[in-house]
């Protein structure tokens, strides 16, 4: 049963998005992927926002560019933490608009922001996520981190 | 009846969203207002905005400040223009983020986006939107472009 | 005979502003498209924006890159309500200065701006303005938005 | 036993991270909170950020300002999920070198950025990653984001 | 006889662009100053740079804030050049809307534009153009600027 | 003899620089062209602004990115009007830099600042200054603001 | 005899730059200041920037805001190592026009460039770069460090 | 035996890097040159820094893109002066978010901070530091101004 729950605003953003599916795969945390839209569908959004947690689902990471709507909205519909992956869209002014438009929400309504085009780090916190209470998921990621850190060491050798 | 939909976030954005309806209100045109938050009651949003031109509004205004996700999200919910305020609060970065995510709506779902804090014109903006099917609203408007630039050659004198 | 008058800087920024004649075009509502620019022929914006509620145009639509001043000096010519296009063209800096060109008018005379180059919802929020008073269209603006609904949750059934 | 660490760069954030510890009270999570620069005390730092997961800290809370590190580097040493905050500090570039320290990270080292100044922000995100494996702490979250919803009605009614 | 023409887009700007004038004064230079504002009054503002040069003017100094079209839609009918004074009022972002609404003219119609709120700037830009082809006021060009010298090296006497 | 001198900070300005002698040749002014480094060749810049005005140099046209110190250094050493063109280099910061450094400029020291790269508008400001004293310079002028409103008014045709 | 040369731009620069000699005295490094003003004093500047390596100086630190040509200037005309101090003035953007001024630098003249209105911190670096070559001032800045060690943890304590 | 210390947060960051070692080269200094990650090797970066001085090591620099940690931590670590290169990775922010993650340090830390990408600069400055006490690297240095100077001219000529 899926615990993390990855939505896009647009199949436009699914080339990003999908960087946080292969990393919770490769970290053995189970997701699954809908494109629900804050603009275009946004019952869609109520249903699937005020309904995840129900499901099992325990932390969702939204992606969505320009004046990204979509995690801002899901967190005020849901008691999970949403994580906001900023994404560079075509007519995006660089990015300013979806990382202003998804970090910068009021008070009580939090969204746990990534880095432009992030999903990767999206992923990663939300394997940090669920692993504050599951102890051999906080070892895998560890473990994750020191593989980080022998790939930087092996690449110095070459220098 | 009124015809024009003034919505806010927050109570703490009516100084500004006040002089929407006060220029409405010189221009004799019906507004009724409402603090409608995006983020803190997103059902109300959803039912406001759903309903509003069933109850004979014609334009929407919204105001909101930061993370403002109020216009877009009332756009994409009605077949009804929508005009939006970005409202420079005060944990805001100097009015950027209200204004981004305001103006950089995806296609489809256009706001129609004043300058920062300008509720004025956007009460304007709504009064010249009915206007367009009303001649004689079209003439008070131009009744008050007359007066403006009788009050710049005015001032002008005393130089 | 045309309700919408789409105007543009110059011809570089047609492939932009041609998708505000399309979504119209497809919406079923009658257009007419210009160069009128600021800069280079004044006299004639000024006659344009002076004498186009006469013939009947309902909603400007005008789109310019740079320091645009097209929409903004239209607006202060015309009782009928105008629609900003920043285009980002050549030697502009990222957008940011037809964007704060068009967008910070002053009181009294605003500009409805819609998202950098997005020509299309100028079209469609056009299209709603003139739907303000028009049943039909608003109907075909709502069968649009829900047009736009079934391709989202199309292209979420192959995820 | 404390489960929320927070962590500040200097005394003088903390009149903002107070915020993070008053609502974590207010939901009942226990929190301890500690001065730790990035900067004037790495070693200090370097203890903290290893050592907090094995003291029963889950959710790790850092603001700071200016080229903010303490979050990031924070990040880089402890499995747990770290929330940073942003603090517009005195000679800040507008909060701008805050947030983009902060949120920029690199791919392998998330940190869960809230928007400027906004530590009660990341106080109620920590109580969500915490509720998302205590269903109790979920409800109390959903009670608060209720409490949100009746002020705003509230605050409406005397519109 | 005025050779230098300041004009301003609201009376607003006159604390600033009084300097401008003040300079001019203490150069030497004849001027005349006037509030013509692009967006109220486009048909004063039509006839005044149209006829200016008829007038004997030779320079130009513009000062607008917000969405500043004054100076490069005057700019767009004289032949005369013009320099622009980006102004920072009260809704502006920082000042940054005038500076691009200013700057950022089309190929074909400059405006020489000088710092924010440098009206001084301005009247001394002025000076300059008209001594271009006039000796004696390059030599009080010069004089001033051996004062600002002189003034700069006593200051730091008392270091 | 030459009334506009030219200058830039280095070789790799030339393919932007060359427009403004392209439209000083066309407009019938006569110049000289020379690269000048404010950074590499200070004493050739010191020298080249003191003297210029004693050559018959009527005006400057100085172009430089990044931190482009030549415009304004140049106008520190001439009383000369002296024209800048920021030029957006390799790695300049989208222009930003290169804009700032020759806009802001401290009062007593103007520099005549034009578009992001538009050395041919540094060129038709130039010969408006030149023209300023010299009325058949003013009617060619005149006259090329015409032919540019009828390319406008023929590309229009084809629409 | 002085080792560190002090310059600024204006006297209105000293209570920033006030700082970077105070803490020269603190770590017993001997320095001279001096107001050397590129644009209203640039034959000074040229003096002073060619000899101070003659007179001793191993290191300048130069402040300056708006269009801030000191750094830059003086790090052409001197084979010492040069410190920037970006300094936010009356009339700057924010900063931003005296940060980009500094630090953009071309290829072969760097500037050291600190934080904005950050002399302390230039002074540090100057003792820093004398300090590279000699033990004890190297042992007192080691010191110094620790002392910023303490006093935060010092005010940890009444937390 | 290396007296500049180049370190860089990923082997991506070597093409920018390697301008700076290859100068360094140039000019005679011998240098070293690793890859050290704030993020991914903070224990490596901990004894990196904290024993630079001890092997003799002069000056360090180093080169980070994004929320760019390094230059700032190395700075806390060690008394030796730290030179930042601020490198504009693929994800980066146009820069912005390197720049001021290097740049904006807090009181008592200083970082050296160059261009965007100006590992070459950095490259300089560390000679030049190296210089300030050592009169021979000085007159290399002298030289090698005197080489742009005259490849500048050299450039002129062809003009």
């Amino acid at each position: 049963m899926a615990e993390v729950g990855i939505i896009m605003g647009s199949k436009s953003d699914l080339p990003i998005m999908q960087e946080a599916a292969d990393i919770l795969k490769e970290l053995g945390v189970e997701y699954e992927m809908n494109i629900v839209s804050a603009h275009r569908t946004p019952e869609l959004m109520f249903d699937y926002a005020k309904n995840a947690h129900k499901r099992g689902i325990k932390v969702i990471v939204a992606g969505a560019g320009g004046a990204a709507h979509l995690p801002g909205m899901t967190a005020s519909l849901t008691p999970l933490p949403v994580i906001g992956v900023p994404v560079k869209s075509s007519n995006s002014i660089d990015g300013w608009d979806s990382i202003l438009s998804i970090l910068q929400m009021p008070n009580g309504i939090p969204v746990a922001t990534v880095a432009l085009n992030a999903a990767k780090n999206a992923g990663i916190l939300a394997a940090k996520i669920i692993g504050a209470s599951r102890p051999e998921l906080l070892e895998r990621l560890s473990a994750y981190m020191e593989e980080l850190k022998e790939k930087v060491m092996e690449s110095a050798k070459d220098l």
